[in-house]
């Protein structure tokens, strides 16, 4: 899912999994690849961090440019989706994904075809909004393990559509191109 | 000018002024924005590094997957360009650019539209290859000052081609978008 706003500085987020944190982590699934060490709390913070215990992990990434929307698309965006944050959204979800080798040596219209053309990733999210709210960070060019994080918080009571969401979009030919990829979900 | 090779994974390099180095610096112009203290050479270094002296400085990019190029373009690119470091390329240009933040509330139509279809800067560098030879490094989102580090050699005899091409990059529309601009010649 793509984040949609004007970022005039790129901005640097940390994910920190270990014995604290603002949200509990209630369900952790690897999807595709290797997994990630299990953690009881997550904490999302502005900036670099280290978790605070050697068990933990920290994953990071930058809230950056649009890299496929086009213009119609990031005006019905803006128009329809909401911040992260409000009030009654007590449930969110991490998913880090690595996209293969595949999707790196495709040109941009390649890539924008897959994604979009073909897989309507734009389109399909946009009928969750404003009920999901999320944002993109991009990892991949820090070295990460991933090369996006997106993180994602909706009420409890939309937590089926999020699921819908989701399983919509792994069953795009997008989805082919992720070769690894963990579901993290929250509460708080 | 954009590097065509499929990358694997992104790769780091580093570029660092001061009183050592492969490179001895011949010329360094602030073409806009604020300039870069003066060095006396450069050391291009892949991975991360630190200046030796302490008036030194180090800029930092990323060589990443391609943003606008569409694949007959990368055909044509590959079939064309020449790999950095060839014997008789003696003389090499490091050019830090930094875009506004006009160009980077674009959309991704909007900008390959200014850089292909207006600007024609793909085109315009095709016809320099292979005499040019260039790597392009990504840095914004690593929070480096400069949003982009292109890494350019040559022969001494194509030196004038390459005066021109930077001279005809820098008449475009999408030059209009460029807020800050180091031209740094060197020689070894």
């Amino acid at each position: 899912m793509t984040d949609v706003r004007s970022v005039s500085q790129p901005t640097l987020f940390s994910f920190v999994g270990g014995e604290s944190g603002d949200w509990s982590i209630v369900a952790q699934t690897c999807q595709a690849g290797d997994p990630l060490p299990r953690a009881a709390f997550l904490d999302v913070r502005p900036g670099p961090a280290q978790p605070s215990h050697p068990a933990g992990w920290t994953l990071r990434g930058v809230v950056s440019n649009e890299r496929y929307v086009e213009r119609p698309e990031r005006d019905r965006l803006v128009a329809t989706q909401a911040p992260l944050g409000r009030a009654e959204c007590t449930r969110a979800a991490l998913i880090p994904i690595r996209k293969s080798a595949a999707w790196w040596a495709c040109t941009q219209d390649e890539r924008r075809a897959i994604f979009e053309e073909r897989s309507r990733h734009i389109a399909l999210s946009l009928s969750y909004l404003p009920r999901v709210a999320r944002r993109l960070h991009h990892s991949r060019d820090l070295g990460e393990p991933f090369d996006f994080l997106t993180w994602f918080d909706f009420a409890e009571k939309d937590a089926a559509a999020f699921d819908e969401l989701v399983g919509r979009l792994r069953e795009t030919e997008e989805w082919t191109y992720v070769d690894r990829e963990i579901d993290i979900r929250v509460a708080r």
